[in-house]
């Protein structure tokens, strides 16, 4: 080592002892003849003393060596904010071992612009940028997590096993990533979306206990802060029900927040899929705040306002909003249109209980006088509605408690809450996966809402394939601060199960046995009841580390469609790699 | 759980108890009104009677819950080659969960046909094959490696970081698996063949301590034992000398021997390429046996026998050789004609000390009488020579000496023997790269024996580029029985000395400036100095399982060609997903 201590470890009682540190300048503060430079390294920053001679050399993040002897500061030159505030280095040998040019932006916690630069800056020279405190202890943060994770798991005696990512592709909701095969002109690998297929096929195989962090690949047209390479920890395990999944990822889940000091306590609440876009309108309810959906389709049965003579009239009550200036109540309407929505009908509630607002108007007497007690407002609130079918609005209403709980502050930014999402439907109409952007597997009306391998609960084991629509999956996401962090199911262990869903989702026996031909005839040789989950690593982790977007928890990432700034990847390809890559291959040449 | 314990750890203490356990039938066996079945999980077998009736519907490989009572077996019914073999479960309900179809090769190690099944029916059905006790325990074996592993460099601080897979291509020796940019029509992405660049761009960003357990991708045409996507533990530091590295990866390595029981002793010793060249003309000696490279050149200085006036002879001896009849020694040549060669000259030393053979009667007395003291062959040995270019002849003597070995089961098959091989030439002649398969990078008559980021020896860094045929590399490779299962090196790290070795490579600056732009960019801003060393996991597990083949201990490898007879990938592509891929973009519609 070209070093002999750690810069981040010395403390008073080194003092006396000669060191060789090894890092880099952090930042440096002449004063008369000498100079005192911050030598950082991957464990933290100490102060060193040099000649002002050898300072002038010492740009800021350059590489350096430093021999000599730790120091205790002078009395009153502590620097408490500092583990290493008590000493100093001094008496020193300085060796350059690779200068800096000027810095496209500062690294040091202290330089003025610290953190104030643009990300396509930062991810292009992402190496400067892991050099800031901040994401520096993200990647570490992101380590401990792994070990976290796997020190459960091996508790538990799960195999931890790698799964093919030059494969055929799990149609899961969207599009493959595709690799020309060479070797095999005219065939492609896919890389997949998942480890589903796999690990499903090690549950037939025997292992019982599988585990992954696992790569997964998605080519999506780059939605708010997805990648097209993510992370998820993978797990599957047989002769299991969803209690015993649950607990276990209850178990890992407690031991990843332990790393930033927050106990998940005891089992974490449960709540029916139906129950969460009753009450608040999304299948990942943020449970930090009480806002709720009071539907008041009854309410309204009888309205002389043709707007809510609709299936569904629903309502969310936006506390003190009676006083919103009518600029920001027009922004609302903008906020709406921007969701696909026609506006926001509101009703402001006047201290005096008095109804007002375009909406009010329009109602009856009766509805005006009980409406603030039917959707549980109180006088100074506002009230937004919206009426049409349950699904659309109750997704409306559900982003709009959000927005109201963002704009109000209504939350403990520092507060965690957990709910599973439970019972959640097998099948939604094929047009609404499609317009959530989603691509909908399969050709019917149906297509699965976790994916086609979920096991119906058993109770709808029967009929699910003659009324798809109120079948209910084996199914259970788990969903932090709203965010779903990870989901599971129990799965189809039985062929014939597998093929009525595949029936639903109108996949063809053909297609079928094109694509899962493998996994049916697996299930021909003894397959046991298994089940599993994956949790989205990269959300987690952002999580945990306080972070914006998960590309602040990613060493490398993509920005927007799917560029990288550092590497110009991707790139076009030579006419040589092409011809070699068989991309052009004709048919009729066909050697295999 | 649909159990409440595990088959294989039930013993004579848990008599009495009543237990339900899930697993598969592995066997039966009919006795007179009731049956014996050996259920099977994860963890083992233990035996189970039920009644005939029931029995009758138990095909092997079906999966079942068994409820019964743990009893101690009748004296003189013990198993004692089970660990569950005191016991039996009687009184029992038997509950199918997934009934087995005719198998189309034998699970259970008591099957007759256990282990005879072809290769590609096996991975066709890999599921089956994964529930066999030899795969099954190569499974966890892995992923006891991995955690070994783990713990060690925890235990050191380094940091597991995952990167990109959709990225930039680092050429490294072979061809770059392709992915299109469907976001950016004419754009490719490529799969890495190691984290390389980015494991020293994370050095450059003061990650200082990096490990991961990396997929890599090599599209290469499938040299024996070869995988078109394969894993690594991928190791980078930074501050560190080629000591420090040796001495972490000797740590792994004696942690991994550990779970097989086998101590790695003391440091492990190391050779320099040419050392390794010379006496066993290999860079991966095997050094389980004593057979060495003898060099004659000095020798035959004078010689009449032509073929011997050589830029090299050399020779190996085999051990009791005289006796080997003429149908074996014409085998020989034709053995080193497969490698090229003219063939393999030979001298016969009889009991009685006289040459024979056919190249004896070509030499002068005087050789003939001192051949054999000068090769150190004895009375009964035979004498292989290879004469030509010294690279050529050593590759034929060293692979000679292997088979003799071989052949003659010259070494013991339990025995570890590790070496590193350090000091390689930092260059070779792209020719010979090439002809060994391996895709030369750069355009000069030169390429690089490890890789274009390996620093020269300290003491080559003025005169690599003027003289690149005899500066050595600061590189280190770890070889254990003649496989190389790991290698290494410092790296460069300063702007100017990369351009260089570019340059000696024919990496034109315009080149070097489009691929590697990025890191001679990161050059500019503080780069430390690093190195470190990636291990091949596949081989490492196949060495530590015993396996013949790297596929034996990949849960689902690819057979010839990068075909995988489980899943039929790769596969054709609809004419949908082609047109999306944006595989067939032309140039002028380009829109960014």
């Amino acid at each position: 080592m070209l070093r002999t201590h750690s810069a981040g470890a010395l403390r008073a009682s080194d003092a006396g002892t000669t060191v060789t540190l090894a890092g880099w300048v952090d930042r440096r503060r002449d004063h008369g003849g000498v100079a005192f430079i911050d030598l950082r390294d991957s464990t933290g920053i100490v102060q060193v003393v040099v000649r002002e001679q050898v300072a002038d050399q010492l740009r800021n993040e350059t590489v350096v060596t430093v021999s000599g002897t730790v120091s205790v500061r002078p009395a009153g030159n502590e620097n408490t904010g500092l583990p290493t505030g008590e000493i100093e280095v001094i008496d020193t040998d300085v060796t350059i071992l690779s200068q800096s040019a000027a810095l496209p932006f500062q690294v040091s916690d202290h330089a003025e612009d610290a953190g104030q630069v643009g990300e396509e800056t930062r991810l292009r020279h992402r190496y400067l940028d892991l050099r800031r405190s901040g994401p520096a202890k993200t990647m570490r943060l992101r380590s401990d997590v792994n070990r976290a994770a796997r020190a459960v798991l091996d508790s538990h005696s799960f195999v931890e096993v790698e799964t093919p990512t030059l494969t055929r592709s799990t149609p899961e909701g969207a599009r493959d990533f595709l690799v020309p095969a060479r070797l095999r002109p005219g065939s492609w690998y896919a890389l997949p979306q998942s480890p589903q297929l796999f690990k499903q096929l090690l549950q037939v195989g025997g292992i019982e206990r599988y585990y992954q962090i696992a790569r997964c690949y998605r080519d999506e047209d780059f939605r708010a802060d997805r990648q097209p390479e993510f992370t998820q920890l993978d797990i599957e395990a047989s002769f299991v029900e969803q209690d015993d999944v649950i607990q276990l990822a209850e178990e890992i889940l407690s031991s990843l927040w332990k790393l930033i000091d927050v106990d998940i306590a005891g089992p974490i609440r449960r709540m029916t899929y139906r129950e969460a876009m009753a009450r608040y309108g999304s299948d990942k309810p943020d449970l930090r705040f009480d806002i709720e959906l009071v539907e008041l389709t009854e309410y309204f049965s009888e309205t002389p306002f043709r707007v809510f003579r609709a299936p569904y009239v629903g309502a969310v009550v936006y506390p003190g909003g009676s006083t919103l200036p009518r600029r920001q109540l027009d922004g609302w309407q903008e906020w709406a249109k921007q969701r696909g929505a026609k506006g926001l009908a509101y009703v402001l509630v006047q201290p005096d209980g008095e109804l007002t607002g375009p909406v009010a108007k329009n109602l009856s007497e009766e509805e005006r006088a009980g409406l603030a007690a039917a959707a549980g407002a109180q006088p100074g609130d506002a009230i937004f509605f919206a009426a049409s079918d349950a699904a659309s609005a109750r997704a409306l209403l559900g982003a709009a408690r959000k927005e109201i709980a963002v704009r109000e502050h209504l939350f403990d930014e520092d507060e965690w809450s957990f709910v599973w999402i439970v019972d959640a439907p097998m099948f939604e109409p094929a047009a609404d996966a499609e317009a959530a952007g989603d691509v909908a597997v399969g050709s019917s009306a149906w297509t699965a809402v976790h994916h086609a391998f979920t096991s119906p609960k058993p109770e709808f084991l029967e009929t699910f394939d003659k009324d798809p629509g109120e079948a209910l999956a084996y199914a259970y996401d788990i969903v932090c601060n709203g965010n779903e962090i990870g989901g599971g199911s129990i799965r189809i262990h039985s062929r014939d199960v597998q093929e009525r869903v595949f029936s639903v989702m109108g996949i063809s026996p053909e297609d079928a046995s094109e694509k899962f031909g493998f996994l049916l005839e697996a299930f021909k040789y003894g397959a046991p009841p298994h089940g599993g989950i994956a949790f989205g690593w990269d959300r987690i982790v952002a999580l945990l580390a306080g972070a914006d977007s998960i590309r602040d928890v990613i060493a490398f990432p993509k920005s927007g469609g799917g560029y990288d700034p550092l590497t110009d990847a991707p790139a076009p390809i030579t006419p040589q790699q092409r011809a070699e890559a068989g991309v052009d291959h004709e048919p009729e040449d066909e050697e295999d």
